[in-house]
C-alpha cells in the first residue's frame, strides 16, 4: 500500500478547495483506491504564511522544486493563468510527472501540444476541473459514453451569465442592474467581459467539442457573442413563443462539418436545459446512438473544483499504479477528417429579431421589403401591448434562413431612420 | 496495435444493440484506444440463422466455447437472468477473462460475490449497462467525482412506470388505461409487475446505491412500493401544492445510517427531476463538496445499452492493455461502518395522505381525531371543486411525521366506514 505521492502548486480557492477534500476524504480515498494519496509537497507564493493541512509536506514558494522532486509522482497545476502555468506544466511533463490542471485556457490554447509531450514522455495530463466544475464530463465524454459518437452538444458553461439572465427572467430586472448586483455579491468579476462577452464559455467549448469531436479546436474557430444586448423585454418576447433565453455554447456536426458557437440563443422552454436556473452549468449531449445525455451541476467553486480535481488525481494514481497503459491524446482520436470547424454563416434556422423604434405608420411595411428584397420568409410579428411610442419594442420572427442573410437584412435595416438601435438578431435552437 | 479480443454471448436486443456500435464505430474506437477491438466470438441459441456482422468470428451456440476460447480476452455477458448468467460470469472469471454485463438482477444479488472473486482471479468485472442504459452512472460514481462523498441520492430508475405517470399527469388518464396503451406499444411487458411494482428500479437502486456508498445493498434492504394506487386527482392534488409524483429511488445518508427506498412520492415541480417526462431516466446526486449533479438519459433501448457496453468494453480493454491496476471492489470500499441501511420508520417528513369518501357530515373531523391521538399535526386540507359525492377524493398533508406514526394512523382510519378504499399516504420529497 505504497502511497502515490502528490505535489500541490497553487493554494487560491480551488488548491485549498482539493486540499481540503485530500485531507477531510483521506480515508475514502484509499479505500477506494487500494492506496493512500499522500500530499508532499505545496507551492504558493504565501505558503509559508498559510494555515495547511498536511504539516509533513515541504512548503515551498518556488514551483520548480515541486516540479523536480523526487518525492512527487503527480504535480496539480491550480495557479490558473497561462504563462506560469505553461511553464509548470511543461517542466512537470518533462521531469516525467503526471499532470492533473483545473486551467481552462491553458488548456483550451495549448492543450492539443501539452497532451503530445506528455504522450511522448509517458506522463499522463487530466484536466477534469477545467470545464464545468462539478460536473464530470471530461470523463463522462472520454470513457463513459466512449462508445458513441456524438452528433451535436449543447452547453451552459459560463454560471455567471447564466445567473445573469435567469435573474433578467425572474425579477424583469435590466442587464446593468443585474450585473451591478452581482458584481456586488462577488458572482462577477469587477472586469467582467470574459465572462458576459462569451470568452470564458468559448474557452471551455473548445475543450470539451474537441473531448467530444476529437478535433483540435482552438477558442479562434468559435463564433463567440455576449449578452450584453439582452433586455426584460427579450425574455417576454421570447416566452410569448414559448422559449427561453440562455448563453449556448454548439458544437454540432453537420454534413458539411463541425459548426461551433457561444452566443444568445432562444431555447423551448420545454427543454431540460430551459430549465437551468442560477449560476450551474449543464450540458447536453446528442449521441447517434445513446441519444439525448444531459449533465448539470455546479460550475464552479472550491469544493466543488476541488472534486473534479481529487477525482483527477485518483485516476491518474490509479493508472501510475497500473503500469502504462496506451494513451491517446484526447484532442485528436478522430483523424476521419469529417470534422472540421466550418462557418456558421450557410446555416439555416429560425430566427428572433427585436426592435426598438419609434413608433410611426410604415414600420412593418419598411422591415418586411427588406426581408423580402432578400427572399426571406417571415413567420410571424409580435407586439406586446403597451409600450411607450418613442421606444417601442416589437420582435419578427423568420422561417429557416441561413445566418448569412440575416446578417446582410440586419445591416440594411440599421440604416432605417425609425430604429433606436441596430437589430438584435438572435438564432432559435428549435432543433434542441 | 494488436487488438483486445471480445466474445459476445446473448444475441438479443442489447447484443445486437452492441454489435451495431462495434462495427460502425470501429474506427473511431480503435483511434481513442490506440488499438482495435476485435470481436472472435458470438454466442446465442439462435446464432447460425442470424445475420451478423464479423463474419471471421466462430459462431456457436455453446458459450463454454467462448468462455474457454484462447483468443477471447474479455466476455460480453449479454443474456440476463440470474441462472445462465451466473454460471456464464463464474466461468469466465474463473478462466481469467475479464468481464463486461448488462444484468442488473444478477449484479444487484450477487455484485459483491463476484467482484471479490474477479479481484481474487485478477480480472475485470464492469457493468455500466445494468443501470440507466445510456446515462454513464457506473463511470461518475467509480471516477468522475470519485473524490467527493455522497450524502444522497435520487434517481428516476424505471422508464416504464415513468412513462405510466408522466402519461396519465399529462392527459389525466387513469393508470389501468395508460398501462393497457404502454402494453400495446411495447413500452410495458405483458407481466407488468417488475416496472409497475417498483421491483426493476430496486435492483438498480441496490447497484446505484452501492456504488454511491461503498456498501454491500442488497434489494432485500430497500423499502420498495409501486405505482398502482396512483390516480389521475393525485397529480391534480400534488400540481395545486406545487408539486408532481414520480417513483423515486432514493439512497439519502441521515445521522442513523442509509436510508433506502423506491416509491412513489411528490417532488417539487420546480426541481430538474419533475422535469423528466416519458421513459427516460435521471439521477441527482448531492455529494458533500461538489454539491448537487444531475445525470439523465434514455434508460433503456438496444443502442443507448449498448453505447454502456462498448463504453465498458473500451475501458477494460484499456486496462488489460495497460498491466494489473490495483482493483477495489466499488460494492465495498467504505468500510468505515457509517453506512448501514436502517429502517424507514423512524424517517421524519412531510406527508400527503389521500382519501376517497362517501360523502357525509363529520368526515374531516373523524380523520383529524384520528391524527391529534397519534400527535401528528396536520399542514392542510384540500379539497378541489366538484367530484362525486359518493366516490369523492380529498387530501390532507401532515407537517413532519415519523412515517411508523403515519402508518398507524393510516390503519386506524382504513376502519372508518366512510372510506371507499384505504387511505394513501405518500411522502413529500421536499428536501430535493
Amino acid at each position: 500500500m505504497h502511497p502515490v505521492h502528490v505535489g500541490v502548486i497553487g493554494l487560491g480557492n480551488v488548491g485549498s478547495g482539493t486540499l481540503d477534500l485530500l485531507s477531510e476524504n483521506a480515508a475514502q480515498i484509499q479505500e477506494k483506491l487500494g492506496f493512500p494519496l499522500q500530499v508532499t509537497a505545496l507551492c504558493s507564493r504565501t505558503v509559508q504564511s498559510k494555515s495547511l493541512p498536511f504539516p509533513n509536506a515541504r512548503r515551498t514558494a518556488d514551483w520548480r522544486e515541486v516540479v523536480s522532486a523526487k518525492d512527487v509522482d503527480v504535480v496539480a497545476e491550480l495557479v490558473g493563468g497561462t504563462t506560469v502555468a505553461a511553464e509548470i506544466v511543461n517542466a512537470a511533463i518533462e521531469a516525467g510527472k503526471s499532470v492533473v490542471t483545473a486551467n481552462k485556457e491553458l488548456m483550451a490554447l495549448q492543450g492539443p501540444d501539452l497532451w503530445e509531450k506528455a504522450i511522448a514522455r509517458g506522463v499522463n495530463l487530466a484536466m477534469e476541473a477545467s470545464v464545468a466544475g462539478g460536473i464530470p464530463i471530461h470523463n463522462v465524454l472520454r470513457e463513459g459514453i466512449a462508445g458513441d459518437r456524438i452528433a451535436a452538444l449543447y452547453g451552459i458553461l459560463n454560471g455567471t451569465s447564466n445567473y445573469i439572465l435567469t435573474e433578467m427572467e425572474k425579477h424583469g430586472a435590466d442587464f446593468a442592474d443585474v450585473l451591478t448586483e452581482a458584481q456586488r455579491l462577488g458572482y462577477a468579476e469587477a472586469d467582467p467581459s470574459a465572462d458576459i462577452d462569451g470568452f470564458d464559455a468559448r474557452s471551455k467549448l473548445a475543450i470539451v467539442a474537441a473531448l467530444a469531436f476529437g478535433e483540435k479546436i482552438t477558442p479562434a474557430d468559435i463564433y463567440t457573442e455576449g449578452i450584453r444586448r439582452i433586455s426584460p423585454f427579450d425574455f417576454h418576447y421570447a416566452h410569448k413563443l414559448a422559449h427561453t433565453i440562455r448563453l449556448i455554447c454548439v458544437a454540432r456536426l453537420t454534413e458539411d462539418g463541425l459548426l461551433l458557437s457561444v452566443r444568445p440563443a432562444l431555447i423551448p422552454q420545454s427543454t431540460i436545459l430551459a430549465s437551468v436556473q442560477g449560476a450551474y452549468n449543464a450540458i447536453w449531449v446528442q449521441g447517434r446512438y445513446g441519444a439525448d445525455t444531459f449533465y448539470y451541476g455546479r460550475g464552479a467553486g472550491p469544493h466543488p473544483t476541488g472534486v473534479a480535481v481529487v477525482s483527477d488525481l485518483m485516476r491518474v494514481a490509479r493508472e501510475l499504479r497500473g503500469g502504462s497503459p496506451e494513451r491517446v491524446s484526447p484532442f485528436a482520436h478522430a483523424r476521419l477528417g469529417i470534422y472540421k470547424p466550418i462557418s456558421i454563416t450557410r446555416q439555416r434556422r429560425a430566427w428572433y429579431l427585436r426592435f426598438r423604434v419609434s413608433d410611426r405608420p410604415g414600420i412593418i411595411a419598411a422591415l418586411a421589403q427588406v426581408l423580402a428584397d432578400k427572399k426571406v420568409s417571415l413567420d410571424a410579428v409580435l407586439q406586446l401591448p403597451g409600450g411607450d411610442k418613442d421606444n417601442l419594442p416589437f420582435v419578427i420572427t423568420l422561417e429557416p434562413t441561413a445566418e448569412e442573410d440575416v446578417r446582410e437584412a440586419v445591416a440594411k435595416m440599421s440604416a432605417l431612420d425609425f430604429l433606436r438601435e441596430p437589430p438584435l438578431a438572435l438564432p432559435m435552437e428549435t432543433s434542441l
